[in-house]
């Protein structure tokens, strides 16, 4: 999407591959909302520690991410053994799985690469084919998310208000992003539109991520604390919410989404406003049978018993270096512990659709067409 | 209630009158939950600046601050004119009235207090009444907070797990409290629970006063974002709620209070868990005839903004002086607005009961039983 730094305007993606210096291009994300950078990792390890220590986050960004790395870290090996090439490549590939362990996207965007790397038949058409599925899985991450765009934008009217929840938006894929897909293509169309934004506690990604890539898209928005929903619900104040996944189940349309969400759909029921979830087909799992399954991660207390954040003092202060990373504040009693689980579970009766890039679906119909959307057989 | 400093334990209130010295002593609410402090106001300048300052916030806790205010205006006037002694309490009053000007419970509480002066035939006769009156005022908001909790304990079984949202605790009143009025005399009477303390964004009163108030009364407890509750309800792990409230309206049932409470009141209903509201008399307006025309307070946007805490090295820096108020930093996007209302109103129909110094009532039960609630005729 289109950045404005310093008054000047220009396109970036999350990542990118600049293949001339064999570099992985990410957005520094945990400078952002506050500073807008781009960091080359110039070889894979630097990659890993990028995806890592969540330079990049989001599960088609740090998919893209991993199949860059491994083309990266193949394109690096000089020689023409193809014994000592696949070893090479063994380890780049454990490299960057280990870089974020519980992650299925980086896993899946590897071995798709390394499935098309087979086809060669020395070191460098290897090399190059390893190159070429990365691109095309980054590639195909924008289409799908551009085809959200399209399906999802039919929803949008002129002059609605929409909620959504956390971040689904370019940060977390290539480009264009999958909750906020409908939105920027409803916005390409012409029209207007205004979102509130949930600051999404704990980590604030509504907050930060959501409401600077609005902002820089020049989309009408509000950041509100998660508790305000529920007022603007009753005074009729939303008209539509969109949300991503993290993980939806194929066989009964469940959808796991970022804490918060399920208490959206709650509220979007009582007060009869769609709610819909946008998807790419990489986050839907045709395996688990049932929502109660999914695991769901308790992360660390820190989170909710502080914040992140730039102190007002930060930018002024004449001889000391500017903060780069914000700083964590304790807002929380010393002596008090915290309960932070990292999602929750929206059964299907609760969602009105679920916008795919094959179209939009009711959730229960995601198994029946399951050919169409990158499912089993 | 009890507070434990560097290992000792003392009882104390949120707001006590000493009259040796004219003054009254404060809690500084705005040094807690990470340092507990006493603050003497000598005179009533010093209080009206410390309830418009919010060294004293919450509804009995200001109400009882300005009745001793008052009281200790009318105790510094030094002759014998009646007169002249008129118009220097009006002085008083009228400073601090200013204090905190939307506020009720000042205004009543000082009409309280002023009501009983008229009695007195001389300058010290009403002297000595203003601070009898002033007394009485801090005295029934006790004991009405613990006539809730009376009431309420017997809500609290062994094991139970209790949410409750923002501060209604006796940190916002003179003592014990509203919300947790219930929690302390269950406690006391031997049963077993925990408490899931809502966070309460924006400006976080769960993460710091009910939190530090459970803390030092040793009741388990758990701060968690006001997005996780939904999680909890699904998974059955919360039997009961208490809430306090700003305003009730006696006509309707209806119930204003922290933005946020709404939600999980339709939370509650949707689990089948009891949802209890918790008010002093002085909370019930007996005027207001639709929850619509309760008038909902927009904040500023900088606490949706940001948050305030304490940077992890501000302890142990060892030169500069620790900071002693809590640092503002900002969290979202800076080119980003937000929207931030303070309030949400909770229809009677998802209110399993309000629990009143008189006793449990239905919403709906309180016109008609309007005599025994302090009500009109």
């Amino acid at each position: 999407m289109n950045v404005t730094v310093n008054g000047k305007t220009r396109h970036y993606r999350t990542v990118t591959f600049d293949s001339r210096t064999n570099s992985v291009r990410l957005i520094e994300q945990r400078l952002l909302p506050h500073e807008f950078k781009v960091v080359a990792a110039t070889d894979y390890g630097a990659t890993a520690a990028a995806i890592r220590d969540m330079i990049v986050r989001g599960a088609g960004a740090i998919g893209a991410a991993a199949a860059y790395g491994l083309a990266q870290g193949a394109r690096a090996f000089h020689g023409r053994d193809l014994g000592r090439f696949a070893r090479h490549v063994e380890r780049v590939f454990q490299g960057l799985k280990a870089a974020r362990p519980t992650a299925v996207d980086p896993l899946n965007a590897m071995l798709q690469v390394r499935r098309r790397m087979e086809a060669g038949t020395d070191v460098g058409e290897q090399q190059a084919l390893a190159l070429a599925a990365a691109e095309e899985f980054a590639h195909e991450d924008v289409q799908h998310c551009q085809a959200i765009g399209d399906h999802g934008a039919k929803l949008i009217r002129d002059g609605m208000n929409i909620l959504t929840h956390c971040n689904a938006g370019w940060l977390a894929f290539v480009d264009v992003g999958s909750a906020t897909g409908p939105m920027y293509r409803a916005q390409a169309r012409g029209r207007r539109f205004h979102v509130f934004c949930d600051e999404t506690r704990p980590r604030s990604q509504g907050a930060t991520l959501t409401a600077w890539e609005l902002a820089q898209q020049q989309i009408s928005h509000q950041v509100i604390a998660d508790n305000a929903a529920g007022l603007l619900f009753a005074r009729d104040k939303i008209d539509l919410v969109i949300v991503g996944s993290d993980r939806t189940l194929g066989r009964t349309g469940e959808v796991a989404n970022k804490i918060g969400t399920y208490a959206k759909a709650v509220l979007a029921r009582r007060h009869g406003v769609p709610f819909y979830v946008a998807i790419p087909f990489s986050t839907i799992d045709w395996n688990l049978k049932a929502g109660r399954d999914i695991p769901i991660e308790e992360r660390d207390e820190s989170e909710v018993l502080g914040a992140w954040g730039m102190a007002a003092g930060s930018k002024s202060r004449a001889r000391t270096p500017r903060p780069t990373v914000p700083e964590y504040v304790r807002v929380a009693n010393p002596t008090s512990r915290a309960f932070n689980p990292g999602f929750d579970v929206t059964p299907p009766e609760l969602i009105t659709g679920v916008i795919t890039p094959a179209g939009i679906f009711r959730p229960e119909e995601l198994w029946r067409e399951r050919r169409d959307l990158g499912g089993p057989r």
